[in-house]
């Protein structure tokens, strides 16, 4: 039985700012927005926030931090973001280079100013979709969602660039549309599939093998429904090998105060 | 009879280039989404980026140049940002200094590279209320919509703040439910009403005196329905006193090769 099932938002930030809890956050806080982050230096902002502007579908920004500033006034009152993700992965030059639950102390004495980025999270629209009675397999199967590199180029910006990575869910047919007309409703969040039932179509070769993630069952009478990825900022940030990256570990989200449901608005 | 009622948006930016057309844009091009445009110094460009992204209901941006380039590739592939609108404004440190509908020698002899930024605009929705059957007052009486300042206060961004500015119009009480969900489909334009029959909530005292615009009628059985309006992104930039913002003129905007019913996506 999972404790914090039903925990607000700012109690489990508490809990895992004091390092009481380090397993990635799903489940958590249910109802409630989780997010993805990226933290980098100001000089990289500009392009950064540029990539996202130009690639909503895959890079939906929840919240821009101010420069030096650690928390998200918005979405998250009172949050700490160098303490409140459960894991944080490191990366400097583009390598990975340290996994930790805590980043006040590299935040604080890296000599310039960082910026974080708060980015709209696929679990938001699971929810609503389990919510309308539409399963989603890799919940089923306890398995991580499988990601695919596409051939779908991003629009660049500045020293970003690259291809969208897409999730994949299996669909029944006869709920293909409800699910494309749900996501779609959550532009915040990805938003609408991007590819229905053609894989060859954006140049993925094999379901069987995800590029990120792991691979689940499609059943007879599915379909293989295609979404934007938020792995696609974070490609493009690690291609662009900046000096330093501090991301969320994947499945460690950010946990804010607003609903799910309320990202439709 | 308006010749340019159905001309492609490619076709009517080449006339209006050519500087044989310099009126307001309304009911050109049928069908195809308008844009407010703001061209700033790069040195500004991330806090208005930023200004944007934190207040995406009143400066839903469409699209963002590359610093010094003269073209908006995705929504007008070929456009002259400096040529196509039919009249820009100059303002330096704040101030209205000249009207023109070139500003091509500006632009390319200034000293720092400029950004240009394409905001969404209320004809996009407007064209789909009107297509629903419901009226559109100001269209109706042939004025400016009004528009008011408000006491809402705006998340800042770096140089960047203010209040938002709503237009107005007003709605028959039996349509509202439907114009507040034609246009909350549209987020890329505005998206849905911010107040709905409650001037003084948003504190707006006087109806009859907009603070931009022109008044309207409101019949008997209409209710005022108020929409965030890109007045509210100019406000924010006039009143940081750039050392140089071009604009378009009021009614003469940026048309683009989008339809108004794509920006649903």
């Amino acid at each position: 039985m999972n404790p914090y099932l039903h925990a607000l938002p700012a109690q489990m930030r508490d809990v895992i700012r004091k390092g009481e809890f380090t397993l990635p956050t799903t489940g958590l806080c249910e109802g409630y927005a989780q997010g993805n982050l990226v933290i980098l230096p100001e000089k990289l902002a500009y392009d950064f926030l540029l990539f996202c502007q130009r690639n909503p579908k895959a890079c939906p920004l929840l919240e821009v931090s101010n420069a030096g500033a650690r928390t998200f006034p918005t979405y998250a009152n009172g949050s700490d973001i160098t303490r409140d993700v459960p894991r944080y992965r490191i990366y400097r030059d583009g390598v990975l280079t340290e996994e930790c639950n805590d980043v006040t102390a590299l935040f604080d004495s890296y000599p310039e100013r960082l910026v974080s980025f708060l980015i709209g999270c696929s679990f938001s629209f699971e929810f609503e979709l389990l919510a309308a009675g539409i399963p989603v397999r890799q919940i089923e199967e306890g398995v991580n969602v499988p990601m695919y590199d596409t051939s779908i180029p991003c629009a660049s910006a500045g020293v970003f660039s690259g291809n969208m990575v897409v999730s994949m869910r299996p669909i029944s047919h006869q709920k293909v549309p409800m699910a494309v007309a749900i996501t779609a409703g959550m532009p915040r969040v990805h938003g609408a599939p991007i590819q229905i039932g053609s894989p060859e179509a954006i140049g993925i070769a094999d379901l069987a093998k995800p590029d990120y993630g792991d691979p689940v069952t499609i059943h007879p009478g599915e379909v293989p429904v295609f979404w934007p990825c938020g792995v696609t900022p974070q490609n493009a940030v690690m291609h662009s090998k900046p000096s330093l990256a501090i991301t969320h570990a994947p499945g460690h989200m950010f946990i804010t105060d607003v609903k799910n449901t309320a990202l439709k608005w």
